[in-house]
């Protein structure tokens, strides 16, 4: 008898840790800081420590996940992917070439994104991020289209998608298509396919309880292109964080047979792009806040969560560490504002005052970045800045220079390429690198996610973790 | 009946299991790249695509390993560790300031490393490197000394340590103090503690069979601080592999009790403290042979042996990415020599052709780099060179530079960097960075490392899968 007692209990561990293996996530996170390589999170978590003057991290939210690792990047066509094929890669396992999304490198087979599978499943997906809507990584979940730039068209890719949730800064070309032709604007026909169009939060909290399907966007008047930098953003401006908990809750309603979640930080990237460090730290940990957003959601449902968080590429070859093995991290608070915040003002005081001393524009530089008041500059970075001030102040030359994302002040650039230096941050270039791109899991299905692995791996693992039938076809075409 | 058959069936399953997930590895391989970030390893795993023309990864042994995550490498005393701190933290699993061996940042009390917890447990132990014994990293494993400079006084402690197997190039400092004082010879007092010495790979094989205790150096005649970098070396000479097998053999004789082995590639470090990618990459290769050697031999006992894979920090700030999306990295494969060879063969030219042509030193550099003949160089670099060129053979200047472990010609060092540039490599700085290490893991307690964690987690996760009492004692002191 006691005999039986014991092998009715064996069997009962073995059922239940069999069961508890078997669960599949019935909510999926699928997080995306765009940009974000190992060194970006790294400097991230190095800074808050570095703000208390000590040698240590202090971890996101995130870098606490109880399964990190990492991935390659290359696209097909490429040793150094762009988002779309990055974003393609993610969202439906398959390398494809630089600039399409969500098809082959011959641009004539579509493939299926996971959150297509996950619909299918009959999950309510949303997806959002804090640039615009029609941007690479977002489209490539919704969208199939040869060209990263066909923005009218993967609006309207938008529509066939049937998605819950769309959330974001807007779309870049509403009304004209690919080839520049004038065309029906997109949001009527957003509204004919029955999404509800919220304009900021506030519009949001009104239709949240009666709308079934939703896009929210940046307030009117706002840019369409992506949300403010979280360093230049006023306490009424959307933020992803709140994108996040918008869409969660849109998902919820009504719904008992979960949803799959993407949620990319799309502004690391151009942070990066300009080199600009303060920024892209600020622009990480606001992505780690949309993170600790779901996190508190995976709290309350734990055994039935999966949050997956990785990036697209790395951006610019970041590296802390420049020569000294003292770390000046912490100068990088000085700077308050984004090198483009920074070019506008510079721009603004141009417009105001043409002629303009050396005095007035050292002192605008000072108050925004520190340099001379609180970090020193050195005799060859502050000639350059001054002969970029002559060149633009005296001279009257245009010395602003466009970047992928920005429109950069050349004085702007190169005071904030001078206090990156002093804080120790180095930078390869103002593109991305082929580095590794980080991954973290936690939740159901996150212990799948321990080797190092190719992009397309990601989509493909979270797809075993789920159920989805995207496994199968993988392993047909690979 | 049937019943009782499947229980027994289902008890016979847990307990397999069990047994399965308490073995402890009986054979531990602790593997350290000095200087091997993240990027060093991608590179040199980027590079043999790269030859074939692909943009793909050809997975070194230990890039395969089902285990694979990152972490931390900041010191006691610097945001930037050097590799007797980060030396310390991987063998004792404490932090300690730059410069110290295995003891804290006063230098009062002294920190047992996991060797001697393995040794205690009855396991042999060998410590071997690419570099000088005595040197930081393998130092960190047998020594406790204020100084990494010590290294008079770390073999002494070598001595102290009774460990079964000693590999590496030879010691620094034999016959003088760190007080620069005349000492008596520490290769009688070897010998006299029961080493065998054996001077190159041919000695080792006469003597592996009878020798108990071994101290494996290079051939008499070579350079005592390291062996020769992989890309220069002759077939006859010394390599880290031979002293990994060497090793195994000499710590599996007459022993039922297994072993521990500290393998270090040292000198992936040294060529990227001269930012000399080519160089790097056959390192980590090399590096990798080792590996594969443990990988062997993990074959052939993979329930009873651990191999874990780490750095003890990034050197150089190595990017790969400078701009274009499309790499050049097969470019990197025209440079024939190491820096250090390229400074020795124009210091030979100058020495033997003291007014020697542009013409002459340029077909120097052409032959050993590709510069010019198979890889375009701009005007600006052929500007820099040309000029180290007059003030080295017209000005009869003296264009050398001492860095940490070489002395480079300038006119090698710039046809080093145009290359590395050309090949899409970038450097931030000729020192370590504060990038996250790489961790690889494979075989008994490898699951233990599946999240970011901090340098000194590494060996109290090694000693929890082996059973070493160092885990209790971490935790008591952190």
């Amino acid at each position: 008898m006691r005999k039986q007692i014991f092998y009715v209990i064996l069997l009962f561990v073995l059922q239940i840790s069999a069961s508890f293996a078997q669960n599949k996530p019935k909510y999926i996170f699928y997080m995306i800081g765009d940009g974000m390589g190992l060194n970006q999170v790294h400097i991230a978590e190095s800074y808050q420590a570095a703000l208390e003057n000590r040698n240590t991290v202090f971890p996101l939210t995130f870098t606490k996940f109880p399964f990190s690792t990492f991935a390659t990047s290359f696209s097909l066509s490429h040793g150094v992917t762009d988002s779309a094929a990055a974003g393609t890669a993610l969202a439906v396992g398959h390398k494809t070439k630089n600039g399409v999304i969500g098809m082959d490198s011959s641009r004539t087979e579509t493939y299926k994104s996971i959150a297509y599978f996950a619909k299918e499943q009959g999950m309510k997906v949303g997806i959002t991020t804090s640039v615009s809507i029609d941007h690479a990584t977002p489209a490539s979940f919704y969208a199939n289209q040869a060209d990263r730039n066909m923005y009218y068209e993967i609006g309207q890719d938008l529509i066939k998608s049937g998605f819950h949730f769309f959330g974001g800064a807007g779309f870049l070309s509403p009304e004209k298509t690919y080839k520049k032709e004038a065309a029906p604007s997109l949001f009527p026909q957003f509204e004919k396919a029955g999404y509800t169009l919220a304009y900021g939060l506030k519009e949001y909290k009104k239709i949240a309880n009666t709308a079934d399907k939703v896009i929210l966007m940046a307030d009117k008047g706002t840019p369409a292109e992506a949300l403010t930098y979280a360093i230049d953003r006023k306490p009424e401006e959307l933020t992803l964080q709140q994108i996040t908990a918008s869409a969660i809750q849109t998902l919820q309603k009504d719904n008992d047979k979960g949803f799959f979640l993407m949620v990319e930080g799309g502004k690391i990237d151009w942070a990066c792009h300009s080199n600009d460090g303060a920024t892209a730290i600020q622009e990480t940990k606001d992505f780690d806040a949309a993170v600790a957003e779901a996190f508190r959601f995976y709290a309350q449902h734990p055994e039935e969560t999966l949050i997956l968080v990785t990036a697209d590429h790395e951006t610019g070859g970041m590296v802390l560490g420049n020569g000294s093995s003292t770390l000046q991290l912490s100068r990088i608070q000085h700077q308050k504002v984004s090198q483009g915040v920074l070019s506008n003002k510079i721009s603004d005081l141009r417009k105001a005052t043409p002629n303009a001393s050396w005095d007035v524009v050292k002192q605008l530089l000072e108050e925004n970045t520190g340099l001379w008041k609180s970090v020193k500059i050195s005799e060859t970075e502050e000639k350059e800045i001054k002969e970029a001030y002559n060149r633009s102040f005296v001279q009257h030359q245009n010395e602003t220079e466009k970047s992928l994302y920005a429109i950069d002040d050349r004085i702007a650039a190169l005071a904030v390429k001078a206090l990156n230096r002093a804080a120790s941050i180095s930078w390869a270039s103002g593109n991305h690198s082929a580095a590794y791109i980080p991954i973290y899991a936690i939740g159901q299905g996150a212990d799948l996610f321990h080797q190092k692995m190719d992009n397309i791996d990601i989509p493909h693992k979270i797809a075993e973790a789920a159920g989805l039938p995207m496994v199968s076809q993988a392993a047909a075409t690979r």
